[in-house]
C-alpha cells in the first residue's frame, strides 16, 4: 500500500487506531482454518462515518478491504488473501439492547454472541442461534457466515432471526434493510442477501435480531447405540413421530473414546454411537415427549437409554459434547473440520460412505455434530508438517464434498465457503446458478475490494492445506 | 406484438395452450387490485423446457412476461401493465410430494397452498404459513409475494420455509437455487433474494418446502375490550409473558359490527375490539397457557373471555374472522386493503393514528389483522364510481404509509408492492438502498422483460385508484 493512503486512512480515523508495525499487523493474519497473510494495515474504529469514509478510499484506490470479527471462521472468512486493510471490527461493540415489548435485540457487530444468549435470557426471552463458538464469536461473524449450530433443528440459523441491518456498501454508502418488524415485504430482502455473504458485500455496522419467549423448560436424553445405522434410524423416527427436539447431536465412537481420554465424562467408550437430544418448552410437554423419545429409542434398538434428572446431570451431558473439539485435537494438532451437510434421511448414507473415505485415504476421521439436521461434522485430524499425510487429506475433503452433493446435500451448512471450499463451488451450484451470484457481486462492488478472494474460486484454484 | 412471435410462441409450445382471443385475454387483465391491462397472448404450459424458451424469445425481442397463478394479489403482482405474454403458471400443478423423512414437501408452482397444507397434515406434518387466501391462491403466488398470514407471529412467513427453488432466469436459463437441507451457505442466498421478489427476478417452477410435526393440540381463545388501546396493551403483556401463540387477531368495533351485519356470529357489537388467540402445541401446555392468558387479559381490563371447548366452537371463533372481509364489502363495494406494519409496541399508537386519518379523510376505515406482529389491515371501504371519495382514500392511504414509517414500521407486511406502493417505495428505503435493489434488478435482467412495471416505480408515479 502507499504511504499516502496510510498518511490519508490516518486523517481519516480521528477516534480509533491505525496499526502498521508487522507485529500488530501479524495478529490479523490467520484465522480458525488454514493459511497465514499479512494485511498492510490494520484499523481498528468504531465510527460507521469513518468506516463509510474508509471504504470510499478503499473503492477510489482499489485496495483490499478485510472487515474482521474474532477471527474464529473455519472456511477462512476474514483471512487478508490480498493484503490491504483490516477492519477491526470486535472494538464495535457499545449496542446491545434488548426490546422486550417488540422482541427485538439491536447489536453492534463487535458484541460476542454469548452476551445476547445472555442479555436476552436476562428478560426471560431467547435469541436461539448458538453456534458452538457462540462463548468467542462476535454477532458480526456469525451474521457474515450465517452461522447455525445444535438448535438449527428446531429453530433455524442466524438469518432466521435477523430482521433489519445497517450496512455499508463497498461503495461506502450507508444503508438501512429491513427493518423492525418480522414481516416486511418491500422490495427485495437485501437483509437476507447480506448475511451469509461473507463479507464480500458491505460491512454490517448493527443488526436487528428477533427474539422470542425462552421456554421454561428443557429435558435431556443420551441414548446409547452398539450400532451408528441403528442410531440414524431412531433420529428418523423420533422426527416423524411429531416431536421436535431443539437439538438432536450424534458422536461416533471415535469422538467419545477421544472425549473419555481427554477428560472422563461417564461416557461409554464401547458404543458405536451416542444421540443427545435436548426438548424445550412447556415443562409438561417435554416431560412427555422425553419419554416417548426413550422409548422410540429403544424400540429401534438403543441399548441404553439416560435422562439425566439434575441441571448438573444435564450440563455435564452437553459438556461432554462440547469437548469433542478439544479432545480431538490433542490426537494430532491439525484439525481439518468441515460442516457438509446432507438431507437427513441421507445421515446413515452419509456416515457409511465417510467409514469409506476413512478407509480408502487412511486418515483419522471423526464424525459428530447436528444430526438432526443433517448437519455432521466429519473432522479430520492430521499433522499438517506431515505433507504425505496433507495430501491425503485433500483427497478425502474433495471427496467428502463430491459424497455431500451426490446425496443431494450441500458443501456447507454453516462455515461458508471463504478460502477453503471455493474450488468446490462450481460442483455443487453449476455454471449459471454460479454467474448469477457473481452479477451481484460484481454489480455491487465493481472494484471488488470487499473481501476479495472469498466464495468466488480463482481459475484453476485448488485446495490446499500443506 | 408482432404476428412473426405469436407464430414463434406457438411452435414452442407443443404441450399447452396459447391464447389470443381478446374474450380470452381480457380473463387475465386483472387481479385482486385495481387496473385492467389487456395481455398480447396468454401461454398455459405446464413445460419447463418450453417456458425456458419463452423467456428466451421475450429476453430477446424484449417482450414483457407476466407470471400468474390464481391472481388473489392486492398489490397489482400479476398485472400485465405493459402488455406482453402472460404466462398462467396455475396449470403447472403437477407435483405436490411430502417427505416424512426429510421433513420437506416438492411443489409445482400452481398446486393450491391449502392443497399443501392437506397433504402434510395428512402425514402428521405441517405446512406454517397460511394466508388467509390459502384455500384459493397457489404456491407460485405465495412464493413470489413471500406470503404471510396469521400464524406468521409464532412461525414466520412462507421466505421462512423455502429451502430450495427451481427457477428460469430472465434469460431463460435453468438455475435450482438451495437444495433439500435447511443447512446451507454455499454461496449467495438466491432462494431468498427471489422469494418475495414478485416475479421481477424469475419464474418459479418448483419449490422444496420444510415442514415441521404438526403441533398435537390447539386452544382458542376470545378476549373482549371497551377499549383498543387495553387490547393493544394486552397483546404486548402475553407475549411478554412467555407465550408464544401460533395467531393473534385483532378485530375493531366496525369489523365487528360488520361481520354481525352480515352473518350474525354471537361477537359483542358494543365491544371496541376484541382479540382471537390460538396456542397450539403439547395439550398439557396449551391448556395452561389458555388459562395463563386468559387471566393476563383480564388485568389489563378485558371485560370478558371466552375460551371455546369443542372443535365447532372453536371452528366458529375463526370463521367469524375470516368473514371480515367478505362482510366489509357489502358496506360499500370498493374495498382497499392495506398491510402497513409497525414494531408490536406500536401497534397501540398505529389503531389511535388510524382513527385520526378515519375522521380527517372522512373515510370508512375498518381496522382488523395480525396484530400479534404488528401487521395490522386497515382497510377503506368505498365505491370506485365515487371519483370524489376516491381521491380521499388516496390521501388516506398516503397517510397511513408514511404513518407505518414514522412509528417504524413498512409499507407492506405481506401483500408486496406490486404497482399499488411502487410511488412510496423510495419514502421508505430512500435512495441508496433503493440503488442497490436495482443493481440486481438491472443485471440480472438486463431487458427489463420479467414482470415490468412492479416494485419500481416509474419517474413521478402516483397512486391512482380513479
Amino acid at each position: 500500500m502507499q504511504p499516502a493512503h496510510i498518511e490519508e486512512i490516518k486523517r481519516i480515523v480521528a477516534t480509533g487506531r491505525v496499526l502498521t508495525e508487522e507485529f500488530d499487523r501479524y495478529s490479523y493474519s490467520f484465522d480458525a482454518s488454514f493459511g497465514t497473510y499479512l494485511p498492510d494495515v490494520v484499523i481498528q474504529t468504531a465510527d460507521v462515518q469513518e468506516i463509510a469514509a474508509l471504504v470510499k478510499l478503499a473503492n477510489r484506490e482499489k485496495i483490499p478491504v478485510y472487515p474482521r470479527g474474532q477471527s474464529t471462521s473455519l472456511s477462512g472468512g476474514p483471512l487478508p488473501v490480498k493484503g490491504g486493510m483490516v477492519l477491526d471490527l470486535s472494538v464495535m461493540n457499545d449496542v446491545l439492547e434488548i426490546d422486550e415489548e417488540d422482541l427485538v435485540a439491536v447489536v453492534s457487530p463487535g458484541v460476542l454472541t454469548s452476551e445476547i444468549h445472555k442479555a436476552a435470557e436476562q428478560k426471560g426471552l431467547m435469541y436461539p442461534p448458538d453456534p458452538s463458538s457462540s462463548h468467542v464469536s462476535t454477532i458480526g461473524g456469525n451474521l457474515a457466515e450465517n452461522s447455525g449450530g445444535p438448535r438449527g433443528l428446531k429453530y433455524g440459523v442466524t438469518k432466521d432471526y435477523v430482521i433489519g441491518l445497517d450496512v455499508i456498501t463497498p461503495e461506502g454508502e450507508i444503508i438501512k434493510t429491513g427493518g423492525r418488524t418480522v414481516k416486511n415485504v418491500t422490495g427485495y430482502d437485501l437483509t437476507k442477501l447480506i448475511v451469509g455473504s461473507e463479507g464480500t458485500l458491505g460491512i454490517i455496522t448493527k443488526a436487528t435480531l428477533r427474539l422470542i419467549p425462552k421456554p421454561p423448560a428443557s429435558e435431556t436424553i443420551m441414548a446409547i447405540f452398539d450400532s451408528l445405522v441403528d442410531a440414524g434410524a431412531a433420529i428418523s423416527k423420533i422426527l416423524s413421530s411429531g416431536i421436535l427436539p431443539a437439538k438432536m447431536e450424534l458422536m461416533d465412537q471415535a469422538s467419545i473414546v477421544a472425549v473419555e481420554n481427554y477428560e472422563p465424562s461417564n461416557l461409554p467408550i464401547d458404543a458405536e454411537a451416542i444421540i443427545l437430544i435436548e426438548l424445550d418448552g412447556h415443562p409438561a410437554a417435554v416431560g412427555a415427549e422425553a419419554e416417548q423419545a426413550a422409548v422410540l429409542c429403544k424400540e429401534v434398538g438403543a441399548r441404553e437409554v439416560r435422562i439425566p434428572k439434575t441441571p448438573d446431570e444435564k450440563a455435564n451431558v452437553w459438556k461432554a459434547r462440547k469437548l469433542v473439539s478439544p479432545a480431538i485435537v490433542r490426537i494430532k494438532p491439525t484439525k481439518i473440520s468441515e460442516d457438509a451437510t446432507v438431507p437427513r434421511s441421507k445421515i446413515p448414507d452419509m456416515c457409511r460412505r465417510l467409514q469409506e473415505i476413512k478407509q480408502k485415504y487412511n486418515v483419522h476421521l471423526v464424525v459428530f455434530g447436528h444430526a438432526g439436521d443433517g448437519n455432521l461434522h466429519p473432522n479430520i485430524i492430521a499433522d499438517k508438517s506431515d505433507k504425505e499425510e496433507m495430501r491425503r487429506v485433500e483427497l478425502a475433503v474433495a471427496e467428502i464434498f463430491q459424497t455431500a452433493i451426490e446425496l443431494g446435500g450441500t458443501l456447507s451448512g454453516e462455515h461458508g465457503i471463504g478460502t477453503m471450499k471455493a474450488p468446490f463451488l462450481e460442483m455443487e451450484l453449476g455454471t449459471a446458478e454460479l454467474d448469477m451470484m457473481k452479477r451481484i457481486k460484481q454489480v455491487w462492488d465493481p472494484n471488488n475490494i470487499m473481501n476479495p478472494g472469498k466464495i468466488f474460486p480463482e481459475p484453476g484454484q485448488k485446495l490446499v492445506l500443506t
